[in-house]
C-alpha cells in the first residue's frame, strides 16, 4: 500500500496530494470548484500529464454539480472545458480528458451530472489499469540486472498509480529484476530530485540522483542499459514533447547507442499534431530558475529562457511502450495504425 | 574598471573574493597561510582552474615565508606543494602553477623567498595576459551578431582577469559586438545563473540563464553560432575535461552542426595525459545535489551520483581558442607541435 496517492475524488470535492511541498511534507488540497481545479493544474499542485488529465475530469464533474438548471449545463460544461484546457497547453491528456467529459450527456440534469461522475471515475480507474499494462509491457525491454536513466516524475505522482517510465521500473522491481536507476534532478522544478526520489525511496528501488548534465557522462564512463522517460504528448510523426532536458537526454542516448524508450498511454498521441513543430511549447515564469524555493540563486534582474519542454524528434525514439505494446519505426505508419485499431 | 577582483596580493596575505556568497554578496576573504589557501581552494572560495593556479602559486609564497631557516625551506616547499595539488585533483593550472614556484630557487632563505613572490606575481600578471590574448583570439570565429551558448563560469571570476569563454565574449562586447549570450545555470553549484550571471550584467551584454537541458531544444529551435567554454585540462590527444555538463552540451552541438570552441591557456594542456581516460575526475559532496544553500532539495537519505568535470573527446571540439591561435584537428599533431614551438 501506497503512503500516498496523487488524487481521489472524496464524494463531493477532488482530493489533491500538494506536490509543490514534496518531499518533505505529504499534504493534501482540496477542491470543491472547476476554478480550484484549474487553478491547482496552473500552479502544478498536481502535475504529471495523466493526472493532470483525471484531475481536469473530476474538474468538469464539479462544475456541472454546481449547475441547478439543466438548459445551462451545457454552457457551463463549455466553459469549464476552456479553462481547464487553458490551464497547461501542452500536455493532451488535458484536453483528451475534457473533451471524453464533453460527450456525455443525459436526458435530465441528474442523470447527466451522474454520468460524468461515472465518466471520471471511468478515466481514474483506466489511468491505474493502463499504466499498469505499460509496466507490464515494458519487461520486455528491461533486462534483469539493469542500468536505467530517467528523467522527470513518472510515476505514481504523475498518474492515478504505478506511473508510465517509474511505473515500468516499478514493476520490474516487483517482478525480481535488479535494477540501478539514475534520476534525473530534472531542472528548473526538480521533480526528479524531489518527486521521483521520493517514489523510488518508498518502493525501495536502489537509486542515484543526479544533475542533468551529467547523463552523457555516465553513458560515456558506465553500462547503462535504457533510457526510459514518459511523454506530454506525441505527434502522428512520432515527435515527442516531454519535460525539457529530455532532447538533450536523447542526444547523449543515441550518440552512445543506449535505447531509449518513451512509455506512454496511448492517449498521449495526437494524431492531430502532424509533428513537433505543431506541439505549443509552454514557458513558465523566470522564478523557477532564479529561485529556489523563496531563495534567490542569480543575480536580481537575471533574465531567464524557460521552455517547459522540448522536442525529442521521431528519430531518437527506439520505441513506445504503451499499454497495448511495444511500437516501433517507422512512427509515420506504425502509430496511426496502432490508434486505428483501437477506436 | 570592475567591481571586483577575483584574487589580490595584500603584501602579507592572499585577499580571495568569497565565490560562495556570490551572487549576493561580495565579500573577501584573507588568507595568511598555505593550509588557508588549499582549504579555499578546496571549498571553492576561489574557483576556476587559471584563479586557482595562481591562488595556489601565492599559497607557496605563504608557505615560504614562513619559514625561518634556509635548511628547511625546499622541505616545507614540497609538503605545500603537496597539499595543495591535493586540493582539487582535476585542474591541471593547480599542478602546472606550484610546479612552476618549486623550480624557483635563491642562495639565501629572502632571495629565494622574494623570487617565489616575483614567480607568483609574474603568473598573476600572464594569467590577465593570456587571457586576455585569448579573448582577441576568439574574435575569428564570433560573428558581429552572434547566438552564444556558455557553460559554466569562465570569466574574470575564475581566473586574474577576462577569463576564457566569457572573456572572449567580454572582448567580443567591447570590440562592438551585438550578443546575445544563453547560459548554461550549470548545476549542481549554479556557476553559470549565479556567477556568469553576475559578470555579464556587470558588463552590460545581454544574456538568458536557461537550465543545463534546454540546450538542445534551443539549438533545434533558434540560429546559435557557437558553444563557447573553458576547460580544466586538455590531453595530449584534444580530449577535453570541464565542468559536468560540458559533454551533453557538446552533443547537442554536435547534432545541431554549432560549432563548439574551446577557449583555454596553453597551460591546460597537459602532454603528459594522452587522452581523456587519464584524467581523474573529482567526486563531490553529495550536498551539492541534495541542497541549495542549507534547504534540501531532495528527501533525507537520497544516494547521489555527483561527478564534478565530464570529459568531452576531441572529435567533439570544433577548434581550442589559445592565447597563440586557434587550434585545429587533428590535435593529437597539432597541440604537441605548438607545445614544442612555445617551450
Amino acid at each position: 500500500m501506497l503512503p500516498f496517492r496523487s488524487l481521489a475524488w472524496t464524494g463531493h470535492s477532488l482530493r489533491l496530494l500538494d506536490q509543490r511541498r514534496l518531499p518533505h511534507v505529504t499534504e493534501y488540497v482540496e477542491c470543491t470548484t472547476v476554478a480550484e481545479v484549474a487553478a491547482a493544474i496552473a500552479a502544478m499542485t498536481v502535475r504529471g500529464a495523466p493526472a493532470i488529465g483525471v484531475a481536469a475530469a473530476y474538474g468538469v464533474v464539479l462544475a456541472a454539480q454546481a449547475v441547478t438548471d439543466f438548459d445551462s449545463l451545457p454552457a457551463v460544461l463549455q466553459t469549464a472545458a476552456a479553462s481547464l484546457k487553458a490551464a497547461r497547453p501542452t500536455a493532451v491528456n488535458l484536453a483528451w480528458a475534457v473533451d471524453r467529459l464533453l460527450q456525455v450527456s443525459g436526458p435530465d440534469l441528474a442523470t447527466w451530472q451522474a454520468r460524468l461522475l461515472a465518466a471520471a471515475h471511468r478515466l481514474y480507474q483506466e489511468d491505474a489499469e493502463i499504466n499498469y499494462q505499460i509496466g507490464c509491457q515494458a519487461q520486455a525491454v528491461i533486462p534483469n540486472e539493469a542500468t536505467v536513466i530517467h528523467h522527470c516524475n513518472t510515476g505514481a505522482l504523475a498518474t492515478v498509480d504505478y506511473g508510465t517510465a517509474l511505473g515500468a521500473i516499478r514493476v520490474a522491481a516487483e517482478q525480481g529484476k535488479k535494477l540501478m536507476v539514475y534520476l534525473d534532478e530534472t531542472r528548473p522544478r526538480l521533480q526528479g530530485a524531489s518527486l521521483s526520489a521520493y517514489e523510488l525511496l518508498a518502493y525501495g528501488i536502489p537509486f542515484r540522483v543526479m544533475v542533468d548534465g551529467a547523463s552523457g557522462h555516465l553513458m560515456r564512463t558506465q553500462k547503462v542499459d535504457l533510457c526510459i522517460v514518459g511523454c506530454d504528448r506525441v505527434a502522428a510523426n512520432g515527435d515527442v514533447a516531454n519535460k525539457i532536458g529530455t532532447y538533450n537526454l536523447a542526444l547523449a542516448a543515441k550518440a552512445h547507442n543506449v535505447p531509449f524508450y518513451v512509455a506512454c498511454p496511448l492517449s498521449s498521441l495526437d494524431l492531430t499534431t502532424p509533428h513537433g513543430e505543431a506541439i505549443p511549447i509552454e514557458e513558465r515564469d523566470s522564478r523557477e530558475i532564479t529561485h529556489i524555493g523563496d531563495r534567490p540563486i542569480a543575480p536580481l534582474g537575471t533574465p531567464v529562457y524557460n521552455p517547459a519542454f522540448d522536442v525529442t524528434p521521431a528519430a531518437y525514439v527506439t520505441a513506445f511502450i504503451t499499454e497495448k505494446g511495444l511500437v516501433y519505426p517507422p512512427y509515420g505508419e506504425t502509430l496511426p495504425r496502432l490508434r486505428e485499431m483501437l477506436s
